[in-house]
């Protein structure tokens, strides 16, 4: 792995963990995501490919494949392509000497045959050394728009799995699953007043957790209406 | 801890994990139960106390969170007392020397002044030497018919969750989770055959599951209705 590869890998965020995910009507997927980084050393045969809009969890779940992978002990290679496609393609070169790579918001880069070239390779040397790749994207496969047939292919054959976003309900229940596993006790009534008040992406609203967790650590106190309203200017 | 005790403890179901306990509307309890055993060696000061109805999942959290402690290297102990009554009080001496204990059913032994007695002894060694303490009962600590005032008050102060059964749609995706993370992809349509065709407990669900697994892994063959009509006689 090159130097540059080794620290744009570092960029994980360490609540990006299959713990905190809140499966919902995602379930399966978040289970075969995990199942793909259990195997270990016994990858499987296929490329997995998520897709879905924004906020879904896509770059949560490949970065929670990433930890896991490198908990136990291998070498894992998060790459979001959005944020780093003017290093250019070099930024794939070496990639199959990591257990596991995650290409995320891979339409970044698609439509340039300098790019598409390299993934295509990078594919192929993924799968001759018997490596993981997991892909995600805002859209399908045979949606993306993507010129060279050999790169349509290789991702025509990938596991797709759409992820979808979560229910009101399930938003709650995320917002609880996050404050519990910090301590926080955050009942029905103060979670549904956070999400009546706050946007409703699951970005947002864990951010706005994150708030209330250090403002209730400072002032020693409970999760109430009163305090919420208090700590955040609402 | 004594040789029966070590023994006894031994009884962990290896697929009652927290990771595969779909959250549902039991999300914020799961993240609390979680959250009492990462704090390794910074133990709550409260005692946990989860209540439910039969299948909700009482036992799966008690169990994961011995796991947990035990793969950080403590010490835990799960006492399913409906099972272990028999044993008698003795099963308690010597608790405080584990780093979480764990009561399954306690509703088993209350009502009898020596296990009364018992109980409450072992709860204050265990407060004395900074443990956690993990209870599960079929009702609440006030619906409880404890004779001994003493018990009585050690437990209203308690941390309570209730634990609720899951929805239809809930049992679906805990369903489909299970069934994922063992390579399995379970469309929601066969799901729903299965939920629609069996009992609805979850215990029932995922022993379902279980064969479906050996059935698919000797065959070959992918979930579809036709093969579980076959697989399992339907």
């Amino acid at each position: 792995m090159k130097p540059t590869q080794l620290s744009l890998s570092m960029r994980l965020r360490d609540d990006a963990t299959f713990a905190n995910y809140y499966p919902g009507a995602n379930a399966g997927t978040l289970g075969y995501v995990e199942h793909a980084c259990e195997t270990e050393n016994q990858w499987l045969d296929s490329v997995l490919y998520l897709w879905g809009s924004a906020g879904v969890g896509r770059s949560h779940l490949l970065q929670a494949a990433c930890l896991r992978v490198e908990e136990r002990g291998g070498r894992a290679l998060y790459l979001p392509l959005a944020e780093l496609a003017h290093h250019g393609p070099q930024l794939l070169d070496n990639v199959e000497f990591c257990d596991l790579v995650c290409l995320d918001d891979i339409q970044a880069v698609l439509g340039q045959p300098h790019w598409e070239e390299a993934l295509f390779h990078a594919f192929n040397r993924l799968r001759d050394a018997g490596k993981q790749l997991l892909i995600a994207a805002h859209a399908p496969p045979r949606e993306l728009s993507i010129k060279l047939p050999d790169l349509q292919s290789r991702l025509s054959i990938a596991l797709v799995f759409q992820l979808h976003e979560l229910s009101d309900d399930d938003k709650l229940r995320a917002l609880q699953l996050r404050a519990s596993r910090r301590g926080l006790r955050l009942s029905d009534e103060v979670g549904r007043f956070i999400l009546a008040r706050s946007v409703r992406s699951t970005t947002v609203l864990f951010d706005t957790l994150e708030q209330l967790d250090h403002a209730s650590l400072q002032a020693q106190r409970k999760l109430t209406i009163p305090f919420l309203k208090e700590a955040l200017g609402w």
